[in-house]
């Protein structure tokens, strides 16, 4: 064989843009010690997976040999239609599914490959998605992957503000970039990384905002209701779709990862009628259609009535790791100066806020002080777009999602010792 | 809500690459007859998937609480590591292993989202994949979708030809676009289309090819071995890995979706190192691993011994199906004055070529009189890259997979009439 000068290897453009998640490197950091308490990854508890449910739906699909045999072959790209027919089922119970068919149902592997997919419909390179600030840092990841820019608008206790929303866009079109905004995306529902729901009145004006924007092309608003069944406390609050009287505007993302299992990892958009070929002919091409195996095995799971008396069950050992949460917050951070959180009503995450000084980010003194005092979190700062609305450094995601109630309080008193010692060494 | 005047949607440009495939129109209008026979689809047999194999695997998985709760949670974005280790373990028997550390082998949802990432790691718009022509279809259109180039190189009876890809090489350096050229495909086990083996030499002579046209930049042979467990006759040849001493060039794709489980739809790369961080990254940002739940279920069955059993049953299905697919040739077609077809031993498929002057293609008369006799089939001229050597209207891939010895019989009976038709009318 002809023997060469190595060439070095250019990756692409795109691999160039699809950094590595950040936060990949400090949980290898963080978890290099296994005695820590981690507050920080947004999974769902172990215990509380659901074995006998999924036990009764495979056995409910393995009943009989051509329905094993059907779930073991190739599906279609967009999906299973017994499951769509449930997931637009669960729609209707609620009353948002009007002129919505299966047609506009894309079964995807968790609602991030949705959010992927959708992404990859609307935008080029330099197109730009007005975001929350912060927001869900993965999406973060998927927007810089195809040299899209996520620009952060204002929150406030509410979560994103029509207010924030309207000046973000008016400044984009001060700078001759309205063409650039393909659309808006929000966590209406126990988002993350601060746990708040929007209030009614404010989806119904985001929606009009992305409407009364689309001047130069369609915005999009893209609700990502991954959290919406971990609700502990409260009603639910209607769809985002529900706003969207000709339904042109809202894609919405679902997922029965957080309510049922990440491992079977089944997700799902509700697209307006115009995307649906565009992402299924990219989904297509990438993997024509999600593993029918675990289509057939949600589908037996719905079909079965398995999956509200779970959603029940992690209801309520959530809402015990919550209130957990929060009580240790009041018992142990209250009396720090100048440190606030929010109190969600579902979801798995309690956002802090420190005072201005503090860097809580993994070169600050705070994230070092904590993993010498036993836990770890996720540092805010990985949470904002990258333009728009400042980083606030002093920021952190906590998540009650994996530790026993115990090891919450535990984990949330030793984030006070390390705030305390950061707080009087900078005395 | 202000109303406004509808703003057309442009979607974005890698949308507008991703047409949806050709064959999918195609297909939904066979379809529409059900009572045909269908030559067409490269799916598995229903009746040969692995349902008894797969109970035992998931009696496995859940054998006890810890270990059915970790197939439901989230698992990592290269894959379950006892998985990795599986495959790793069938690549050591095969003396196939040397070097390749776990690290290298990333699982993903089925063998083409890893092509899929590959491609995005390799490939920026405008550059150059050479693919035997004819080759894989889905594969051209993930090409497409990505505005990559597909080259077809000449192919003949043991498929793609290294004087072919040289010749290509040179013509791509003459127009001066050598540094577009990032990867040359190959399916060196049974092929789709053409059922096709390449013989060790010419493995070893495209991996060295690729490697002394490294010269601009790092050219990947990428060996897409989808199909290499289908092997009816004959002995097994090595992988492309083997000629591939630092271990740099060659990228392997592989699935258990043929050989086990399409429904389950686990595939995986062997990836070289550099390689490793951009597909992980970009999967990261997609879908952060595939499910969990079918790795887990797919390395139960492997550590079981569920698999091989699966795989000797499945090949004596497959080979009595070639055979039949092979006698009709002998008997309908090979009366009819210059048709020609191939022998493969192993896959799911059989390549003919037609007289030139007959258009297998849908607007052509062939596919409908074939249609009207009762049978359909996939157009040959699908599977040709969209530059290089011509596309061939007058071929025909034909897929033995999913029916019956019987109907397939019947199915060759249908099609040879048709070609006799159309041979007739020309006359």
């Amino acid at each position: 064989m002809a023997s060469l000068p190595a060439v070095s290897f250019q990756p692409s453009q795109r691999s160039q843009w699809a950094e590595g998640q950040p936060i990949s490197e400090l949980m290898s950091r963080a978890l290099a010690n296994p005695n820590l308490i981690s507050l920080a990854a947004g999974f769902v508890d172990r215990e509380s997976l659901p074995v006998e449910p999924t036990r009764l739906g495979f056995e409910r699909m393995f009943a009989n040999s051509l329905s094993a045999q059907t779930a073991l072959q190739y599906g279609t790209t967009p999906g299973f239609p017994p499951l769509r027919t449930a997931i637009l089922k669960q729609m209707q119970e609620r009353g948002e599914a009007d002129g919505v068919t299966i047609d506009q149902i894309v079964v995807t592997a968790g609602s991030n490959q949705l959010l992927h997919l959708v992404c990859e419909s609307l935008l080029d390179p330099g197109d730009i998605v007005i975001c929350a600030s912060p927001t869900y840092l993965v999406f973060i990841g998927t927007l810089n992957n195809l040299g899209a820019r996520s620009v952060g608008a204002c929150c406030d206790e509410q979560g994103l503000t029509p207010d924030g929303v309207e000046r973000t866009l008016q400044a984009i079109d001060d700078a001759g970039e309205l063409s650039r905004v393909k659309a808006i995306y929000t966590v209406p529902y126990y988002d993350n990384p601060c746990g708040l729901t929007m209030p009614v009145g404010r989806r119904q004006a985001l929606v009009e905002i992305a409407k009364r924007w689309s001047r130069e092309n369609r915005i999009h608003l893209i609700e990502d209701a991954a959290y919406r069944e971990l609700r502990y406390e409260g009603e639910d609050a209607p769809s985002m779709r529900t706003f969207d009287a000709d339904g042109e505007t809202v894609i919405t993302a679902g997922t029965f990862s957080k309510s049922f299992s990440p491992g079977i990892r089944v997700g799902w958009g509700v697209l307006p009628k115009h995307l649906v070929a565009p992402v299924c002919n990219q989904k297509g091409n990438i993997d024509f259609g999600s593993p029918n195996f675990s289509q057939h095995l949600m589908a037996e799971v719905l079909q079965g009535g398995l999956f509200e008396p779970h959603v029940e069950k992690i209801r309520d050992a959530y809402r015990v790791k919550l209130h957990a949460m929060l009580e240790a917050a009041d018992e142990f951070l209250a009396p720090l100066p100048g440190v606030r959180w929010d109190r969600p009503t579902g979801g798995l995450y309690v956002w802090l806020v420190l005072p201005p000084g503090i860097d809580c980010g993994p070169r600050g003194q705070l994230f070092d002080a904590a993993i010498a005092e036993g836990m770890f979190y996720v540092p805010g700062q990985y949470c904002f777009p990258t333009e728009g609305e400042p980083v606030r450094k002093n920021t952190i995601r906590l998540s009650f999602g994996v530790q026993s109630p115990e090891k919450i309080r535990r984990g949330m008193e030793a984030l006070a010792r390390a705030i305390g010692q950061v707080q009087d060494s900078a005395k």
